[in-house]
């Protein structure tokens, strides 16, 4: 229609952002919220105080912020090697880039890597900001499957994916670690696949939710140039609203990234807010046993319903679909589900024929379990009853 | 070196960003900061406070901000609407985007026009980040010049480079109005030529500084679907620190740059900012009258001066080149100057061959002539005294 736009653009759908907790919608708030693989807790009141006197206080409104990030790249670095036991000055500031959120990361990757010369792969169902940023950009993506009983990867495919597609060739393969929206880890076979994919292959791991599993694969990127670790602070360190991710990587690959991103991509109150959660990092970090322990709740409490299967998780969000689903596809049940959960009161995410619940307080988790029962009963009143 | 990166990036060099006021650098407060074209007034502490306040009590910390921006974009429409005294729904949240600075909405435009098809044309010098971004992005920069003694682009090697570049074809014309760094606004002439580029070429002009010009093309987005106008909170709205930009556009045009964006590409903080400058705008541009009566001050004071050449300015800050420069560019006298300055407690930018001195509070402004005349006294004392 505009005839200055890139034609492949038409064809495209952007992913679909919710309303945020900035705007007060009343409607958001009615719910619980298990949408979204956020934290249920705000920071801790002491901690938004100080921000917020540390915004009157200290930030000029009118100043451009720190466009090199040193402070908080260096109190990453520390958290990094802190958080797999490794002595205080492996990694750096050098090996530490932060972004706008992991998707600006995603897309620096992409643009420094495929534009033009290559394609991306992922195994499906994963995080799709990966693949939907590839086609803002015109980058192919190429997909391969996984194992529709433990969601390993189909390692047979993405090998031979990797071998045949060479126009353009393969030139980054992103996981997720654990995968969303399945919650599992990489098992020790698909680690083994990654560490020997080729050099000229950057193969992207996403520990977007490692605070909830605490396996990362950071110490290897010693041994690995072509490996890159992504985490952010909007899961397990209660960021969402700053927007905050960073990566970890040798200096050479961050330096290149340092160079692609925008001159001044975080503002001064999410440096700030980002520098207070490392400060307080252990504080924060002190509701991740009580996630877990919620977690394991929830999954045995419906492990036995006939009506579903619900996997084992390593996140902070449980994975379930209806049998019927899985017998028959065509019926999806998911979305009916889906919606019977929101009209009584639970959001929860509808994704790759199944249900992604985030583990919410145990307030919140006490109501979903309720609902999601009652739920069930009135749908399939014979079976359950 | 890394087998993977392209292998275009390893020449780039990225903007130099600078370190902003949220580290509290003791070195860069001590220094009267007028090179990065920043309102040298923070928000009042009473907007200030109400932020703070909005954090606490509203922003929930780990929720998502709201991706769809639609209060945002609503505001911003009145005020663009308000700002070229057109009726209050000539434009609405439909003509508009936003983005963390205008920095990603340029790579957006760019992203969604040029990638593998096509290149764009500036006129130097103007604004360096959209050369740079292309070059991240892999874009053709055309670059033509502008005459030396009022800096009006060169419209006819421009024309020529229009028709002449078709591998890949100009798709994106930049002008900003007024430039940067030199201050003038686009002339009658130049608009008229802006007004017959062909509908295949999209034609982005930068209204970074507005509010010190008060000539908008605004008014003429009804008649050409390929124009975009972008405008942004850092500079006479105060809101360098957060990070937040505008386009102005048709519908069409906005729906694409809303696929191409990251989808929450504005942390809560951002967006709550911009919205309170937008209803307390009146009070945020009270301002303007004292910056424009010093800049005509400024550019008075020195426009006398032999050793000087000072241009007229629509914008918050001045260009100046050293007489000697002009008639020899190899002496380079504007580096001297810059360091000397810095010296004497003035920060301002070294550019194209002059200096870009940002019009500071009247404080800094007295301060910065005074430097200014010391050091020329003390670099050529046998002219000046």
């Amino acid at each position: 229609m505009l005839p200055f736009i890139r034609s492949d653009l038409a064809k495209f759908s952007a992913y679909k952002p919710h309303p945020g907790s900035n705007t007060a919608e009343p409607v958001a708030t009615q719910f619980d919220r298990l949408d979204t693989n956020e934290s249920p807790y705000d920071l801790p009141i002491e901690l938004k105080k100080k921000l917020a006197a540390n915004y009157e206080r200290i930030i000029e409104t009118n100043r451009y912020p720190d466009g090199g990030h040193q402070n908080l790249k260096r109190a990453i670095a520390g958290y990094v090697n802190e958080s797999v036991s490794l002595p205080p000055n492996t990694f750096s500031e050098n090996n530490i880039s932060v972004g706008n959120g992991s998707d600006e990361l995603i897309r620096s990757i992409l643009i420094a890597t495929c534009l033009g010369e290559g394609s991306i792969l992922v195994a499906n169902p994963t995080f799709s900001m990966y693949g939907i940023t590839a086609q803002t950009l015109g980058i192919p993506v190429i997909q391969v499957g996984r194992n529709q009983e433990n969601f390993e990867i189909d390692l047979q495919a993405a090998q031979t994916a990797i071998e045949q597609n060479q126009n353009p060739p393969v030139r980054v393969v992103f996981v997720v670690h654990p995968n969303s929206p399945t919650a599992n880890p990489l098992t020790e076979t698909e680690i083994n696949w990654l560490r020997k994919i080729p050099e000229n292959i950057l193969v992207v791991i996403d520990e977007a939710y490692f605070e909830f599993c605490q396996h990362s694969l950071v110490s290897e990127l010693q041994n690995h140039s072509n490996w890159i670790v992504l985490r952010t602070f909007s899961k397990a360190f209660r960021l969402a609203s700053m927007r905050v991710g960073y990566c970890v990587a040798n200096p050479n690959l961050i330096a290149i990234l340092e160079k692609v991103r925008l001159p001044y991509n975080l503002p001064s109150f999410s440096i700030a807010a980002a520098l207070i959660a490392m400060e307080n990092r252990h504080t924060l970090l002190e509701t991740i046993p009580q996630t877990i322990s919620e977690r394991i709740n929830f999954i045995e409490t419906f492990s036995k319903n006939p009506e579903l299967k619900i996997w084992q998780s390593s996140a902070n969000f449980v994975f379930l679909k209806l049998q019927q689903d899985l017998l028959n596809p065509e019926q999806k049940g998911f979305v009916t589900l889906t919606q019977r959960l929101k009209d009584n009161g639970t959001l929860v995410r509808q994704i790759s024929g199944g249900l992604r619940i985030t583990i919410g307080t145990p307030e919140e988790n006490i109501r979903t379990i309720e609902r999601l029962k009652t739920v069930l009963n009135s749908l399939y009143p014979q079976v359950t009853a």
